[in-house]
């Protein structure tokens, strides 16, 4: 395809996402389609000759759009925001436009120029101290991996330049709690340390915080077992119930023992935007490693994952590789991001960012933060106000998570497997109709509904129709006994 | 930013695209900035307040674009090309527009279908068997990860589920060359298994492949010591020269030890689109994944790694995960793509598939990739024939490795130091210059210069170019003795 032909197709492209995005809020949220509705449209074998643009359009259209659930929707309360600000976008078309390849400094020096220089923008607009050197990862997933690396690395001298895992004396041990991302016993398999050797420290039963007590007696016993502790993951907005693990302690325990201490603020890192929630994090400074993604409710698109660590030469010794067909006159004066992580190459990813901060900037992402903090706190005081229904964790960010419990007929409580039945069935209602969408999860072995506020369009309207749709749904959904 | 906004600096944005792309072969090709250049252009403090559009793009323009090495451009003859299709830059385009979410099936069902569909199409276009199942990774080194991951767990009997590497009785040991990518070595370390148990197996002197009978022997040695042969990677089309490892003897060693073999077809995989080439990995069927990268010589844009398996249960065995807030109804009916690789949340890389496919088509694609090895073998006769010029190592794709020996005073030939400097010096006297870029790396010791063609836009003619500007860069550079 040729540059003229590109202005053309791009010029309805834009038309069409322009279009798109204003009529959102008139789709279902949820995706109607059945699993393998889409791929049957699709034809199994590859295309035999080219299509018009216009046709490749209109397909999209009629055979991908349907199976979208649209997490940019107004109505949408699911999971955690997901924002993708059409600022950020913008960024994300001239980085895709431009076609470059970041593999080296060399490859595109302003590839790593910038994404060092945004790196540290976000480090001071989150209250950071200049002793954190950050890079752009594609999810907290990743970083994940790469900080338990990193401590592996550390409490083994080095294994990894050896004989690997497979040498040491004492195995090395993780420590996070049961509240924590799936991302975080992932990344121990991953890293090779295996199951056996991840602790699931005690919460606080109101807070789902993790204990520090329990922890210290963690780490004593594996340390009076002949083990090495070796990395704590501390959780800040913890996927469940955004609980807040207390970074302060955590961190006074892992220095005393010199484990290495990584932070996943996947997503109260957007809330660090904001000074007065910064107290969430505090004891951060005494960290090891902190990851938080800007592609949640800050609204940089996916995918853009911030890892930040003090020990920058710990890190590329760890993760460096320097193969002949790479070196370049400029190695030694800059940075080489693909000693930062798992992937050789990089897109420019560091655009995105650029081009959120500068045009929509940061004094509209706190208002609009300010605004999702607002509407939680109402919806939560409506649910507290209401018979029946319970806010089952504090709220300490912008996600309500909530347990509506009918009476059964003898007039007690519903409990038990019926409860989530009746819990499982009336948000599934809500989700099936397409106005809106929550995601259940499990609390103590039961299941509630997280309401995650926080979709860039999200008014408190939209909140109070939410509200009204789970209590009709509530409360037209049969009780099984 | 709203919808309206967004259209009207979008257009802007397309028709930047289209004039940058247009002008790419009127820019150096690689970057004319010195170490930090670009990041003292900007500042160091975040913005403070917005900006207009326009003052953006201004920006871009003048700050970015003079640090981007032009990978586009038809006189990059670096590295591998890293070929941005226009048609495929549209896909991405929508993929950024619609701003998806993949964590799960139910968070957008088009997004894993179609990822499906096009991962499936490609399998047919490369001439693989139904047994194969793909999806798409960031990276080859990314899919490399998951490869050992996947051998690692097999060998183990899911180590990961218990004490990990910690507690296995015999080390696991890797097998690759001296000639494998970066990656598979990091690959190890981050697998947790260690330098010590890669085995870098001896290659043929001529063509660099690995010796099936060295391979054997290693691992009866292995077996000998009590250790246990867990992995081969198998290169086609090997980073330094393109060497081709061979599958077939490879998968034969693999399949009666029960060895994981992973096929690193990272550059070579485009050239399977071309029915002729596909005897260079004949024996691929036997192996158990396969990783290659349509962002690279086919041009879908970066990120765009394919991964293949034929033990999708094992493979989701070993990755998956289930947390309680993604579990959904159509559990255990679709494919959940964050179950397949590291990271949970992924974009919606199948348009760019999709888009390519359809738009350029597979006929123009192939065309294109014939011509570029048409091109390799002209220049491999020009430099064969050519007194003082050496053709290094086999051509097997588009790449030509090359060395230019010159005389000294006394009529010897240049050796050792002296001819590293040499080589070094007339290859930075082109890449420096800006007309065009190659990348110099290391063989036998000693430095030679790839000549890697195959981006979009280079003809014939830019081939010559090339040539001429190697001789004269060659007869022009001084010889220190």
């Amino acid at each position: 395809m040729s540059p003229e032909e590109f202005r053309l197709a791009g010029h309805e492209l834009i038309d069409w996402i322009a279009d798109y995005r204003q009529r959102i809020p008139d789709l279902p949220v949820r995706a109607q389609v059945q699993p393998g509705e889409v791929r049957r449209a699709l034809p199994d074998e590859p295309p035999q000759s080219i299509d018009s643009f216009a046709t490749v359009l209109a397909d999209l259209e009629r055979t991908i759009v349907p199976g979208v659930t649209q997490v940019q929707h107004p109505m949408h309360f699911g999971w955690f925001p997901s924002n993708a600000s059409l600022a950020s976008v913008l960024g994300d078309i001239a980085c895709s436009g431009m076609g470059t390849l970041g593999i080296s400094w060399e490859s595109c020096p302003a590839l790593t120029e910038l994404e060092e220089v945004v790196c540290d923008w976000l480090r001071q607009l989150t209250g950071l101290s200049d002793q954190w050197h950050g890079t752009i990862h594609d999810t907290a997933s990743t970083a994940c991996v790469v900080a338990l690396i990193l401590a592996r690395e550390r409490a083994s001298q080095f294994s990894k330049n050896g004989p690997g895992l497979q040498g040491l004396p004492a195995p090395l041990v993780v420590y996070s709690t049961a509240q924590a991302h799936s991302s975080i016993a992932k990344a121990v398999q991953v890293a090779g340390l295996g199951n056996d050797n991840l602790r699931m420290i005690a919460e606080d039963p109101d807070t789902r915080a993790m204990l520090p007590a329990a922890l210290q007696e963690a780490i004593t016993q594996d340390l009076h077992n002949g083990r090495t502790p070796a990395a704590i993951v501390c959780s800040v907005g913890a996927t469940g119930t955004t609980a807040m693990d207390p970074v302060q302690a955590i961190a006074d325990i892992a220095n005393e023992h010199g484990i290495w201490l990584h932070v996943d603020a996947a997503m109260a890192g957007s809330a660090m935007l904001l000074p007065e929630c910064r107290h969430l994090w505090a004891g951060v400074e005494q960290a090891d490693s902190i990851a938080w993604n800007p592609h949640k409710w800050m609204g940089t698109i996916l995918d853009t994952a911030l890892f930040y660590v003090k020990d920058v030469e710990h890190l590329e010794r760890v993760m460096s590789t320097n193969p002949a067909y790479l070196r370049s006159t400029a190695d030694g004066e800059v940075t080489q991001y693909r000693d930062w992580g798992i992937p050789l190459g990089r897109r420019f990813r560091a655009l995105k960012l650029w081009f959120h901060l500068r045009l929509d900037g940061l004094e509209a992402i706190q208002t609009r933060l300010r605004r999702d903090l607002d509407n939680a706190r109402w919806l939560q005081n409506q649910v507290e106000q209401t018979e029946g229904w319970q806010v089952v964790a504090p709220v300490s960010l912008q996600t309500v998570c909530v347990r509506h419990t009918p009476r059964t007929k003898n007039g007690s409580p519903l409990t038990g497997d019926e409860l989530d039945r009746y819990t499982l069935g009336w948000v599934e209602a809500i989700n099936a109709s397409g106005a809106a969408f929550l995601s259940p999860s499990v609390l103590d072995e039961r299941w509630m509904v997280r309401v995650s506020i926080g979709v860039e369009g999200t008014t408190r309207e939209h909140v109070e129709q939410l509200w009204a749709l789970m209590r009709h749904a509530s409360s037209t959904q049969s009780i099984s006994l």
